[in-house]
């Protein structure tokens, strides 16, 4: 028997991600494979770097790529700073919070969490407080949680950290290149992405950054390394980092002038990821958050005008995904399926205590488009016509229409 | 400023890996994405696994892709099998057993070595001796250790574990493909490969393999954690596994009926890897295996015609590298850069105690072709006579046709 090769159907993703790659990135990955010490590769390397420099908004040197998916580079953060028994605090507002808090308890750490109900987000004073509370080495805060649509306000959080000697971490991954962040001027000591959101590539590698704080905390535990044999313990001066894998301190030092080998880089994904950061910095990355607040505008504004229901708090929402509630009566997991096999549209379901109850619709990344949303809109009033739903005729499209119309796009080059 | 795109210059990799991906899995790898639980999707996770259970001559319906390069797949068994405190015993012939060493240790285990010379490999007595003094709950072995070459028989060693109650484990991400391999008669509890040798594609995705018991093993330390709360202490009864990335019961849970939403997969470098599969299993496994002996064979006796000395017990060398002593009075160094500059071909150093000793040139995934041997040993000529070498004109070219007239290439669809 033969197999043959995978032709993946056509499909607009329009929920919370993964979604469309740009056509560029998938072009970039093509390109043939060189060797792990050629010059033009640890050129490709560095430039990446410099690239990530500019997405981060950073200065950081220690900004590179974790070879994973997105929570691969959340578990190298966490288990590079942790040393088991350290207390970390974990504001929760979605799943991702859960996660974060997950990780850090396999990592050995004591983790206190503070929770708001999904669709709300922190106030720096609850942050303060806690932190006053737990005395924690590590906060870890989600910047946008997909699971709830909710963007986290961090500028004010990175001074109370400093205040306190705390080292401040946040995941971007839903959230970079679609929201405003601002690595150093915010005083986050260590950020971590992927490629899936609105960056416009596939996952499979963890854009991270490292203030030279995070380092130097990463780079004292690799000191006491060193000097350790057998099983890792030292009486107490600190625990070897419990991967391999996620050791930070190694990886710094394969991404750095050392070049140690560590590991065969994931050389397509690292052309997949230059490209992501090449198409965001030559857009600027000003602009590239406005261009989600366009597209994610128009599409709610359509969404409104329909009749549906937003879910959360919209103050602080991310520009790139929306949650609706799915109107009374209607199944919402057979809207979506027929959304995909009539019209080919992807939109997201939900997790925990939102399942059933709301749909999520991103505008990410190649997808941050006037088309994606038009059309989306187009398709969606059928289906929930369909479903029973009544509304005005063209509503969504008419009202996205208008928006685009009083918010006209921007050109860049 | 605008930034221009990668172009990697046209490289041939003729090293111990990675090696030029094939034309065929970039092509894969360069289609569009899907939602992570498109039913074109999980169809495409389920080929997958039916194509790696052929790649690894094995029914384990454990048979699943971990989003990482080898190492990644490395980390997930041993810290999904190792308990803190558990005895693992490593026969170390190369620096990848000391990997696995490292990596073992760092998972908490009470590591126990044997070492043999680098360009030699273990009797089943050696093994079964050690197995018996250490009485380990895991014995960790390499199959091929692209530092050395070799290729430890690993056929009579399923037995011996499962007579003494140990789950054996091998790295066979240098080997599989190019050596025979064959999980289930040889009684493997576990395998993990990569794609970036003889699989003809990129790092980043680490193929794996799970025997019953092995699972069995995994699914008793879930089974604990499900009853945990709080930091993972359960009083005696085993630790829950220390990494949320690698926890191979939740990777199972993802890629099985419960599709439980672990992470968001590397959908490109699943495309590639399927493609890998889909290619050696259409060739055959046993004439992918012949095809890397026919193309290792041929360079072989090129290089000893060359008057080159061969490195290591060549009755047990890995068909797709061969290590060669640098002639005396040759900068290695300075001749592979001339080998990259002027042909544009790569060619390996070597680790450790072989630093400066040897060269290592491989023949392995796409690059193991007729072309491309012809065309290394042509180059080699050239550079080396440049060096200061005497050598007859053409016979490493030579020596090599005639291995080809009397090896006869077998073709296949």
């Amino acid at each position: 028997m033969s197999h043959e090769s995978f032709n993946p159907p056509t499909r607009l993703l329009m929920g919370p991600g993964p979604i469309n790659a740009d056509p560029r990135v998938l072009r970039a990955m093509s390109a043939q494979l060189i060797g792990q010490y050629d010059p033009a590769m640890t050129a490709c390397m560095n430039e990446t770097q410099a690239l990530y420099r500019e997405v981060f908004r950073t200065q950081n040197d220690a900004t590179l790529l974790i070879d994973g998916t997105s929570r691969a580079g959340i578990e190298a953060v966490l288990v590079s700073l942790i040393e088991p028994g350290d207390r970390v605090l974990v504001p929760v507002f979605g799943r991702f919070g859960h996660l974060l808090r997950e990780i850090a308890e396999r990592a050995g750490a004591e983790v206190h969490i503070i929770e708001v109900e999904w669709g709300e987000v922190f106030t720096p004073e609850q942050v303060e407080t806690a932190l006053r509370d737990v005395r924690p080495k590590v906060l870890a805060m989600v910047q946008g949680d997909t699971s709830t649509t909710m963007c986290q306000p961090l500028e004010a959080i990175g001074q109370i950290c400093r205040d306190h000697d705390v080292l401040f971490y946040t995941d971007a991954t839903a959230s970079l290149a679609g929201n405003t962040l601002d690595t150093d001027a915010w005083q986050l000591d260590a950020v971590t992405a992927g490629l899936q959101k609105c960056l416009a590539g596939p996952s499979g590698s963890a854009p991270t950054t490292l203030s030279p704080r995070a380092v130097e905390c990463i780079r004292a535990r690799a000191h006491v390394e060193a000097g350790l044999v057998g099983n890792g313990y030292d009486g107490g001066r600190g625990e070897r980092i419990r991967s391999n894998y996620f050791d930070l301190g190694m990886i710094l030092d394969y991404w750095g002038e050392a070049r140690l080998n560590h590991h065969t880089e994931a050389t397509s994904m690292l052309y997949g990821a230059r490209e992501c950061a090449r198409l965001l910095v030559n857009e600027g990355m000003e602009q590239a958050v406005a261009r989600h607040a366009l597209h994610g505008g128009a599409l709610t504004e359509g969404l409104k005008a329909m009749g549906l229901a937003l879910f959360g708090d919209q103050a602080h929402r991310m520009n790139n995904v929306v949650g609706i509630y799915i109107p009374d009566g209607v199944e919402g997991e057979v809207l979506r399926r027929t959304l995909l096999e009539d019209y080919a549209i992807e939109i997201g379901t939900s997790f925990g205590p939102l399942h059933g109850k709301i749909w999520r619709i991103g505008t990410m990344g190649y997808n941050a488009r006037r088309d994606t949303v038009m059309t989306t809109l187009a398709a969606l009033e059928q289906v929930l016509r369909q479903a029973g739903v009544n509304m005005t005729a063209g509503s969504g499209a008419g009202a996205a229409r208008e928006f685009y119309q009083q918010n006209p796009e921007r050109t860049h080059a």
